[in-house]
């Protein structure tokens, strides 16, 4: 008896991750991988959280191995208010906060919210895959607005919310994959057109807290329009591996919603974690350890960009990330970047080709780079062998 | 502007936790709760597991830290398959073992792999009630079964196939919320009733490991139906707060497709926890932990029973289960448990009664007493004050 016939409609319009399929072919140590988004393991502080584990566990005893609340610890949900109150000036609660299971859930759980068969999202063009991934469960209508080394472009914007959209999904810094950040005029303009639609704008930003170049910018929506929703994590400043991110929101009824989603998904965030980090945060200074964070992925992001200065063709263009983990080229027109993918794997360097983080747009000429879980010398000889890849196809 | 009209009608269509919201109620200190389902936190081996925590810090170290694949850590899902493998005779490998942020996340998994609107599923009535709550995102057509004091009512299971039903979910160890074990014989004619029959069998054993009376019984699908999924934890035997369940099916292409969804929803389980569990397994005897688990269960279960003999008028019923954490409570016809539950609360005493196991039954003469997270001595007070309620009513 097959299962085919027994599988949902969500499941076979939901793409598997074209990453993850990769990322295999690319974990032969002789290849050099830009593939995957890794944060260096020099980001984590290893020996800080081992030191507030034996603290919590001596503390709080058996309540950071019990079931909790599907909120997530009050304390960490402070921490948080806090920070962002401090740095944008928000006046947020631990009410307005969730905790989440990874930012992918927090995805996941807007999807279910939020989503019925055929209703409209907006998403960028390119957008991350993993949220094209988690969105596709609800069969939606994709509506991608070009993204411009300004932010999305307000035009079209304006012209998809001519849809019946329910949401809005940006990631307006550093963007995952191609780097760039929205400016704060494009921001303004945005803010402007979305603040007399009814609609939900979702601020991705797993990235914000690494610009190592130039000052940090205020978000479209959190503090501003009332259907605002703001992601975080803390996958890139402590730890991905213990899945904890976060979901704010100021709207009562939408977080009130996205709770009971997230109960019926997870019951609740691993509880030791959310401990484990709030115990590393009060005990030990997050900017000071940000800060070499930002100063590494600094030097291996210039040290790409000079390689590709360096080996890349002329006719080869890239953008110039301000933050972030990720950089992203545009080869030729007509060039397919997932007809190079073998090719390069040939030479022992990988990426992944652009289609996966379009919606429906094959062979495109794109591909994103990683520069976060390298060290400098690395990048060179990799960006080197794609170099002469590309030499080779006389591009 | 009302977020009201963005809701999907998945979200309208699942209701809160019942349980999770009277928890709150049953918090203050004063009252003896037997509404909640947490483990006694005597269960949670926290010696052990700090001395892990130390131990794969230093041994694996960034790798408990960083981004790990979907499926789950390859050591983990061999312990398990060894494990079902001795205790059951079956035959798993890992590549039958998918990890899940509990077993919750399971069956959120199980819904949207399987499910569009309109559906069918088969549970028991009454059953979990949070996979009812997981299942309803996908506005499934809900078919209950009888549970009775043999298992499922094979007639009424043969009845409710006649629909398109996708699943049967089923919790044939010491149910939830019954506390109700399918028999042997019941178990042998399910499987025969199902064997000709393209639906998938969901046998969710949260607590098979705290059996504490008799003997272990066969699952009825894993290893015999294709279609078969079995779930499992370490949450009753390990640690809840850590959320690491399992799930097992030897059906490669569903489980494939459950992986995909598993990669949408949150990438992968906290690949710390995993480590950490993984671990203790090896350094400890299971067996010898769960033993001390299973003696304290049977002390407190039997302490709630005697308490029940001697306080509960004779019209009262209640099962008597040989393992796990409940037990199923019916009032004379006619009594509303739900109506009682406030003047339980002045007495200072909390159940859950039984409206939200069942689907769309309202004021039922049911309740679920949990006799885990209680010693004796508070146990026999509870159940003494809960007596004097329903002699006070005239039971």
């Amino acid at each position: 008896m097959s299962i085919e016939n027994l599988l949902s409609e969500g499941i076979k319009a939901t793409p598997p991750s074209f990453v993850r399929g990769i990322l295999k072919a690319a974990s032969d140590p002789s290849v050099i991988s830009f593939a995957g988004g890794l944060p260096n393991p020099i980001s984590f502080p290893q020996d800080e959280l081992l030191t507030s584990m034996e603290h919590i566990v001596k503390t709080y005893g058996s309540n950071v191995f019990q079931y909790s609340i599907t909120a997530g610890l009050p304390e960490l949900r402070q921490y948080i208010a806090d920070r962002y109150n401090r740095i944008f000036g928000l006046r947020l609660t631990i009410d307005n906060i969730l905790i989440t299971t990874g930012s992918q859930q927090a995805l996941d759980l807007i999807g279910k919210v939020l989503l019925d068969k055929g209703d409209g999202v907006i998403v960028e063009k390119p957008t991350y895959l993993a949220a094209i991934q988690a969105f596709s469960m609800q069969q939606p209508q994709f509506y991608p607005v070009e993204l411009t080394e300004k932010g999305m472009n307000p035009e079209q914007l304006k012209e998809a919310l001519q849809n019946p959209v329910k949401f809005i999904y940006a990631i307006p810094d550093f963007q995952n994959p191609t780097g760039l950040t929205y400016s704060a005029e494009n921001r303004k303009c945005i803010y402007e057109i979305l603040k007399n639609h009814e609609v939900v704008l979702i601020e991705d930003d797993p990235y914000g807290e690494l610009r190592f170049d130039g000052e940090r910018l205020p978000y479209i929506g959190v503090g501003k329009l009332p259907n605002s929703i703001l992601l975080g994590t803390f996958s890139k400043t402590v730890t991905p591996g213990m899945r904890t991110g976060f979901l704010i929101s100021e709207n009562e009824e939408l977080l009130k919603n996205i709770s009971i989603a997230k109960e019926a998904s997870d019951l609740h965030t691993n509880i030791f974690s959310q401990y484990l980090i709030w115990d590393y945060l009060k005990n030990n200074d997050l900017d000071n350890h940000i800060a070499k964070i930002k100063e590494l992925y600094k030097k291996q992001a210039h040290a790409m960009m000079a390689a590709m200065d360096q080996y890349f063709p002329s006719t080869v263009k890239y953008t110039k990330p301000h933050g972030g983990m990720f950089l992203w080229v545009t080869l030729p027109e007509g060039v397919s970047a997932m007809s190079l993918f073998p090719k390069a794997l040939e030479k022992k360097v990988a990426f992944v080709p652009g289609d996966p983080f379009y919606i429906g747009s094959d062979n495109t000429n794109t591909m994103r780079l990683n520069y976060t879980n390298a060290d400098c010398k690395t990048i060179e000889e990799g960006i080197h062998r794609l170099g002469e890849l590309l030499k080779e196809l006389s591009m």
